[in-house]
């Protein structure tokens, strides 16, 4: 008898999922992978597998990722001091070395991973077939927010996405795994905000979801009430959280990035928690998911 | 906690029935839908619903039925006495005309259900495009086994199965729905018993899978034992169960079948209850299944 | 000398046929076979062996055909009397079942008779793929013409045609035979006219000709006069003809429906007499041709 | 009733003809047209119309032509005395610039002709693209048969056919017209006798047919009796016919080139009259023939 | 040190090439080949060599060429008294009978000698394939500029350029060699003069490039310095030059054709002679060049 | 005259060129760009500009790379002590942490330079879609040459190359830069010899060419005599030179590679002095070269 109902648990799970993937079939999903929930080696190969079954699903992700701890590490190593400027690490020449040594490695060590979990990744950066281009960003001054701004030093806003090497990464049947490294006018290295990268990559390639695996389990009506994590919200409901509830720092940027995303065409953003275990494809492929999923309204 | 506990067991089960749509993913699976499991409405509306999803999953699957009571019923509207020698339909000139209504008329229906349920498939029976040609059979008559046998009129045996018309119908993305009729080489119409039909079309396309969906369970090693269900048989090991265990008349004839057909190509076979829903999903997606997979040994 | 002669006329002829096989190179002709004319197992022969023909010379033909007298034979065989209003018969559930019974062996046998033929043809309804969907036709009552009309049970009225499947079949070298059973929006089965379903298709799929093989030789200015057959016609004098001549019941119906049909796309109809042998080939390859035809003006 | 019969004798043409063009259909057939019959122009018209049709109905003629009376009449224009050892043109360096100017003005006329008719045309001689390379051609001394032989200038015998230009132009639906021309290893020009060059071009392209339109009608038991000519010849009686029958010198040689060009793959040659009106299409496309066909035994 | 400095050198001239070589890539270059500069065998070979080396650089050269001289000669040989009308050849019925056969002898003759330097090219005339149609051209008469003017026989004005043929050529890998002769609208054959023929096939093709090569190293500032070669030249300084510069006869009218020629989407036209050795890949390949280039503005 | 010669030069030396752009159409050649040649900048530039002139001349560059000095310098910068055995440096886990960070850093700043003098570079390492699989290597030990060996760390010895990223890379018209690091069955990472990398690379794509770009101008018979460049080298006269002439420590493991990479299909190899501006377009496209060429006997 309880057998007879998990079977009847089991059929319904069962298809919900091939609901969802038949409708993701094909369907290209940015995944940014944030740098706090990188060092817990276990999640990191949860998500990685996930990133390797979504693949065999037939889906097409692709992996946008950070740096973070490792650079101060090494920052600190040759003797700098990490600085950062309302978020934004001061980056100057010697650090910038730093930042683009430190992230492909990172980045060449997911793609090693993948490959061990039973994927195929290739590894790259926005220097490579001119796909992130940028210029210098000033950070807004308080008391003078008109003015130019502080110098920051490499630090770059993204003008141009040259998204062709990861349709055609995607069209070989590869996984883009993309540090977020971009390069100017000048032709000269500059240092991205990880969540920025994503954003830009999913509008320009218009895919259909954006996920932010990070530490952060979603948005909560009550930053301060863990059981107020909002399930589903329409994007047009954002301005209220914003003025109502959660008003955690990094959030704030989100969200607003997150309205700017889905204008331009990304269908669905989702937001979770990188430490449960298979949160990405309980999201992608559950009606109740495990975090937040923002949609167009 | 316990929502925890069941997030462990949905990506367990998600984990594996996504292993299997990546292995599966663009296999030939025929599916042998049986009569007296066709009565329940409700039923057959999750029998189909499966087939659409195995659509929708990427598989191909090929729908083969026969009609049964139906038949006999109609042979009695029209003042005919339906007659069985052994097992098979004694099949004068007016029960073939019978015989073929009824199929093609079961067939259209399959196919109308299908449609409702948001698949496109399309009916054919053995004459369309020359699938299915046989010969006439004859059946052995037990104090006599070496002669020709009785005769029991247009029932026939395939000889050949020009399988173009199932390839041409799946690269076009239907759902092939086929009824066992035949032609002879005269070009007259032949009965055909479905389990003949579904075993030599999952031999002429070298399917992965036949799967029989009737109103058994699968294969017992006691028949007086409802629990004595073997879910995994190796199929060298079929000759021990004819000999020791499973000893129903039909299913003896079924497992001789299954040898041929694995012998010829087709990697699993398996046998199950059309009544316990989505019972075909479950056996194809799950590791545990639900009724009994004959495997290459 | 007189076969010098002979060779004139040879040559004549045959260039006359390759000039209309030239331009009727791929082009989808639909052929709607009606039933009297279907009796003579001759004549059937022969018109099938036609359409043969045009597949091999690199036509596209479509045949779709009805039941008839055999609809009614099986009605009275199980107790029912065949009712008609206006022309249509009145299509009670019990009946239904009828007509779909036969309608689909009808259709198999047309399938299996091309194939020994030496053609490839592949049987459908219009349920298949839902390729002819209806609604509920009501017959219009003489003495309230603006009413709702007689409820004259399942027969259906086209709304819609989804010709993928024909062209899909065309594609891949088949001949589509079609029979002439459609679905609701409930998806319950309907009786479609014949002469309906042909016109529809035709229209569907912007056909270069309509050719109704029946047993009436043509249009005629006096339909009591046989010497006074129209051997083409200009869709334009229509009209004229249901004015002052042509007043033959069954053929106002056809003459208004080919107005239509015409004004939608397809080039030509032909009206010609299926028990005169090769009708179809005659009518199409030469001339004078045999029949009547009606042309775009 | 006379109508009647007429109708019974159309189609019976229609069918044969029909037969033939399902049979050859994306068939290359060489086309040799001989100078004498090259004189009339209504008969030219004929054949090309007939080249034309063949195009049209999906066959894939290939015209090789030689020139003959006009070269001789542009060599006396210039003070040259026109000199044939056994039937070989004694082809001086001044003789061979009025060979070629003459046959590749014949071929452009030819090409232009088609054109007329509505076909598309590409004149070429053996020097485009390398068709047909030659070495230097000795003619026996009749007293010294094992002799080197008579040294007659610039005439060419056939050593290497590059077929890939007649392949290119019919796959870009054009027919070839080809002027039986050539070039020898240093490059320089020769005179090729044309039923040399058609035979050469049907043996590389392995073509279905061979048809020589000359003025001969066909091959006779008797030369001497007109009502002798042979329908159908199987290839090994050709021996027999060499021994008894036809002795007339071209004929000669033309059926021993017949028995070579067959065993190298082709499987019919016609021998017709380009005289009678159409006799292509009625050599082709009936039963009956105009001229004498040359069948693989 | 020398050394060292060639090297230099070389890279310098090896860069400047290989930009071109990229930038021309699967363009088509028509090249006039103007007949004083055919009559040397070795800068004929040069030229030829030269359309070779282009091919095989992935360029698509398309030559074109007129008789001259020869055509003089051989209407000589007959006893006809060449005459010419404002530069245009007098073309009676016997005349154009001798342009003809010249000009597809000479043609056969380019395609020869460009076999034997290792290219593939096919011989055409403005006949084959409908190339060039024309109609009659009448010249001004000077005292009566608006009159009809005089009739010079079969000389014709292109006003059709059905260039498919060319680009069938192409797209098979061959050079294509046109000789000047079309055909007006009774199909009957026109002497075209050789530059217009070379402008409309440029115009009709949309060629990146028009090479004209002949006996003159370009235009001159002053036509009576040599040192003042132009070697660079916008086209709307045509008009300036026309008024103060360069006079001499044939060079008008080739500089009214060129504004025709670029206004049409020709892109640029060079001039050059034909008698420096691989003036065409020095031209193509060079900044400097060795003749005039025309630019669009 | 001078003038006139210059030209005679130009020509000379541009149809040399041309001759091998023809030749190395759409051929791959792997390029292994040497460290000490890779600090002076304006060299780099010139070796990258012609990798990109290679591109856009058809043929199919791909640059392997190793790091060299940097990685020393930022061992140091961190406290650690570069040690060598043999030529390899001894690598441990913090030093493989500083190898792997540098090598993607400097590949991505040729990727980075490349897309600046116009090419589209991705750059990636062996650990990239698998394609660098190593074990771990010993150094002989001398007084114990059949021994383990020195153990030096994480230095790879190359087992299997997954060329298919590579392949798909030049499908998609990117030229792959490659840096020297895999990984090892445990998907650990390891430093891996660039010259190693280089000959594993062309011999898994059996590309053309295998060009060593270094400081290094070629063999010499006499490593003393500056003027005893050897400009061509037979394959099997290596020997010859190891014996006698060339004895210069990494050359003689160079030379040995050589032999061993002709012998697996690879055509020639070339070893040239990045310094020399454009040496590699000179090498390739130049009879004389600059360097050494060795070539399959």
């Amino acid at each position: 008898m309880s057998n007879r109902l998990e079977i009847g648990q089991k059929t319904e799970l069962l298809n919900e999922a091939f609901h969802y993937i038949d409708r993701y079939s094909q369907k290209v999903v940015v995944i940014k992978y944030g740098w706090s929930a990188m060092d817990d080696k276990e999640a990191q190969r949860s998500v990685l597998d996930d990133v390797v079954t979504l693949k065999k699903l037939g889906l097409r992700p692709v992996l946008v990722h950070g740096g973070g701890k490792e650079i101060s590490e090494w920052s600190k190593k040759i003797g700098l001091t990490p600085t950062f400027k309302q978020g934004y690490r001061v980056t100057d020449e010697a650090t910038m070395e730093v930042v683009e040594m430190v992230l492909n490695r990172v980045n060449k060590g997911l793609v090693n991973s993948i490959h061990e979990l039973g994927g195929r990744a290739v590894g790259i950066s926005g220097k490579d077939a001119g796909l992130l281009k940028v210029k210098k960003k000033y950070v807004a001054k308080e008391n003078d927010p008109n003015g130019v701004g502080f110098d920051i030093g490499y630090v770059g806003e993204i003008v141009a996405v040259d998204s062709k090497i990861i349709t055609d990464l995607l069209d070989k049947d590869y996984i883009p795994v993309i540090c977020s490294v971009g390069f100017d006018e000048n032709h000269h290295s500059f240092n991205i905000n990880a969540d920025d990268a994503a954003c830009a990559v999913a509008m320009a390639m218009k895919s259909e979801k954006l996920a932010f695996l990070s530490d952060v389990p979603g948005i909560y009506k009550d930053p301060n009430d863990s059981s107020s994590l909002i399930s589903e919200l329409d994007c047009d409901k954002i301005d209220d959280i914003l003025e109502h509830g959660q008003t955690i720092g990094g959030m704030i940027t989100k969200l607003n990035n997150c309205k700017e995303v889905i204008k331009s065409g990304v269908e669905r953003i989702h937001i979770m928690d990188a430490n449960v275990p298979h949160s990405l494809l309980l999201e992608i492929f559950t009606d109740s998911g495990v975090g937040t999923m923002i949609r167009r309204s």
